[in-house]
């Protein structure tokens, strides 16, 4: 997996991914692009989607894969969908969504099974990523299927393939994230500060960003409406709230100065491990995916085992962003970048000087942080939030902390500094999930991010978010979950702008 | 060269670019994308750096190669690196920075000039582009040169080369683009009006643009600095004003909505004819180049007079971008999509609905243009401009008006509605270069982007800037240019923000 990060790898995928969109526009080229899939031995999840889907979401969802809202959103659909389309197929499980009637013994062949999987998986990814289509089509006629076969016989692999996929879609249609209205803000956030001027010093500003050669841009805080997201498992999240971020309020100025000082330190005496660690948890689908693939070998899932398990780490992790949404929507907190800017101005700093630089002296106003921070306020620190929920999870799921994650990260693989960082190649392990969620959190500081509060905020939040995720698995897995509607938005967060109470 | 337009050329290009990029670190795909070059009959330009050029465009510069500031500030660097290798083997013409000796008739080789040439472009472009330097030396290597050849004696094809592309770098280095400044603003300028609120409806407005399948951004007014580069030509910028857009004054109400109705007037009857050239006029490398590559072949240049006759074009483009962003940020020009929210807000209006839907009802504050707009003020046009000036220059190029530009549009090679529009195969002939700049300027009326009065101004701004264009040109080509040193940011406009004035 650490091949992820390399630059060769991205272009590739890249390259695959207009070949596959080519392919759907009369070109052969795809043709050269995959191997054809093997419905009888293969695994669709790992050797059919996951393939196609990092480069579509790549291109289409998180050019950096950073993004926690979009691409959760697309992967946790498009697992529901194999879900819904697997538990028939298992002896106790059930729909979470799509109940379908559970099939006989004797239908439980691998070759049934892909069949529905990869059925549900071209429905509900065509449906979550408009204009892909191509794509998904491709990886069915690479398995010998026909993706114009629309039966919807639930006495057939095609049938529960067919069904599991546009049920995912419909029942998460109206969930509260406005797919509808391409996931546009429905609760009139506007930032008080510009990408020009800190208005109020404990507020979230706005970076602007460059891409390419000069063409910048000024962020917008990304689905705020996530505050508002029916979530999966059984909790309600406006009992979870997050203590005020008092260390960004300004008036505390001996701790506002003190957490931006601290942010600087770190900048200031970045390790090639600590870098490498950042980017790897920056990348959602690869710290999620890595990290879970190393507990589904040395249990020795199944294709299938592996692809419902992998559902109770999106739930767990898609759950969890509800409240952490909702609390950064409701805290509004200043990130680093400004903070900084607003504390030294055009006095001189130590700190990371930018790709390949390490540490330098620049003027405050001039400062970055190594990761391009993401386009949502401060607290509490998402990443930090789903990684210990995804870690509670996995706990209770593998009945132990430990993880045994070993990260091979190849000299100069870093996408902040590549061909420089690390100066030789590199290997960390990540021993237990309790190191995991740290890492995860601590890198984020490091990165220059996030101030310790939004860690420490989100590690207590959400954790328990793992254990509803995971009882709301067993339940499924079980067959004692009861049946469900399709998900509704909640309503408004009653205290979506209430900054002054102190819980 | 409509095939620019589909979607299919753009993956391609953007495969290849990857393709490339990969070649420089380790991969050997790109050996499969690109014939090898003859450096004895081959035309570098059209063959060799075009090909390469326009995916880099596209993905480090404009996606939509609709930017005029980036796209052009590339492109004329470059081709004055080749105009400056080429001129030491042409009888009479000097350099226009990088003065060099002239060969002798017997060094007038197709081999040595396009030797010069790739040397050339090599070093302007891996200079003007960071990042993409395997892309150059791989083009270098497939001509069977070396890269790595850092020789400067004036006397061999490579040295002219490598002094004319490192001479056009260090001569445009610090011109008031703010190169080395990733092209940062230098002027200091703020928008009166917010992506999410029209304090002053006369004023410009940022867009809130959708990246993927919801990702959202606010514009940012591109290189507002513009406006104090040093043109190539014999003009002081500041002699050249458009008069106050009066109608864009809300306390002229009648106007301001006249210009709204009429710009809602086109988009409910936009025909397939105004969609596919408001599309290609927004394509400036396609514009610009097939335009003149329609002139280019009527005249029977060969590979060098063609590359010297681009550098016309292209400084005409670029010196007219000069004023045109001058008067930009003076008056900061409302939009039609804010002025058409503030005049209806949400009553319903008739227009274009979005792609393959044609006109429809719909809420005035969601009206959408045709084509995405520009990052910057309304007035004056910049496409109507370039255009104007590029006309200008051409007719005194070639002494006449004619041009008989021939376009074939593929049925369904729309960008906007691929695979709806045009219904069916659609070839337009642009007859004169009056015609060329009337589409141009009109094509921008009809998708929405600008008023009638921004399309007249420029055209009478910006023609004259055409033809000193063209004088400067045949100075260079006599040989009676007189030499000059490395280009110099100009004094900021001394009325930056007076907009009271009328002329």
């Amino acid at each position: 997996m650490p091949i992820v990060f390399t630059n060769r790898y991205l272009g590739r995928a890249i390259i695959v991914l207009f070949a596959v969109l080519l392919a759907g526009l009369g070109s052969n080229a795809q043709s050269q692009q995959y191997p054809p899939f093997d419905l009888d031995t293969g695994d669709p999840l790992r050797e059919a989607i996951i393939p196609r889907l990092v480069p579509v979401l790549i291109a289409e969802v998180s050019p950096s894969l950073g993004d926690v809202t979009m691409v959760n959103r697309v992967n946790t659909v498009t697992i529901l969908a194999l879900w819904d389309a697997l538990a028939p197929y298992h002896p106790t499980a059930v729909g979470a969504y799509t109940r379908l009637e559970r099939r006989p013994e004797s239908d439980r062949t691998q070759l049934n099974m892909n069949t529905a999987t990869l059925h549900a998986a071209y429905h509900a990814l065509a449906g979550m990523i408009p204009g892909t289509e191509p794509v998904w089509r491709e990886m069915l006629v690479s398995a010998g299927l026909d993706p114009d076969d629309a039966g919807m016989d639930p006495g057939t692999a095609v049938g529960i393939g067919n069904a599991a996929g546009k049920g995912a879609i419909a029942a998460r249609l109206h969930d509260g994230y406005n797919q509808t209205g391409h996931y546009a803000d429905t609760t009139g956030y506007e930032p008080v500060n510009t990408a020009t001027e800190l208005v109020d010093p404990g507020r979230w500003q706005p970076d602007i960003t460059r891409r390419g050669i000069g063409l910048y841009t000024a962020q917008q805080f990304v689905t705020p409406q996530m505050a508002n997201v029916e979530p999966y498992s059984d909790f309600d999240p406006r009992d979870f709230r997050a203590p005020a971020p008092s260390d960004s309020d300004p008036a505390n100025w001996d701790a506002y100065k003190a957490q931006v000082d601290e942010v600087l330190h770190f900048s200031a005496n970045l390790s090639d491990e600590q870098k490498m660690l950042a980017e790897i948890f920056d990348n959602k689908v690869v710290s999620f995916g890595a990290s879970f693939q190393a507990v589904s070998r040395s249990l020795g899932l199944s294709a299938a085992e592996n692809a419902m398990a992998d559902f109770l780490v999106m739930l767990a992790i898609h759950d969890a962003t509800i409240p952490t949404w909702q609390e950064k929507r409701r805290w509004d907190a200043v990130r680093p970048f400004s903070a900084i800017r607003h504390v030294y101005g055009d006095e001189t700093v130590t700190a990371w000087g930018g790709p390949g630089k390490g540490a330098m002296e620049m003027p405050a106003n001039q400062w970055q942080s190594y990761l391009q921070e993401a386009d949502h306020p401060e607290y509490p620190s998402a990443s930090s939030c789903v990684c210990a929920a995804q870690a509670q999870a996995m706990r209770r799921y593998s009945g132990t902390d430990a993880l045994n994650w070993v990260i091979n990260f190849p000299a100069g693989s870093s996408r902040v500094e590549p061909g420089v960082t690390p100066a030789a190649d590199l290997q960390v392990t990540v021993p237990t999930w309790t190191d995991f969620a740290h890492y995860c959190g601590q890198s984020r500081v490091w990165a220059g991010l996030h101030f310790q509060a939004a860690i420490d905020a989100s590690a207590a939040m959400c954790a328990p978010i793992g254990d509803a995720a995971y009882e709301y698995f067993a339940l499924l897995m079980s067959g004692a979950a009861p049946e469900r509607g399709p998900a509704q938005a909640l309503e408004p967060d009653p205290r979506q702008d209430d900054r002054d109470d102190e819980s």
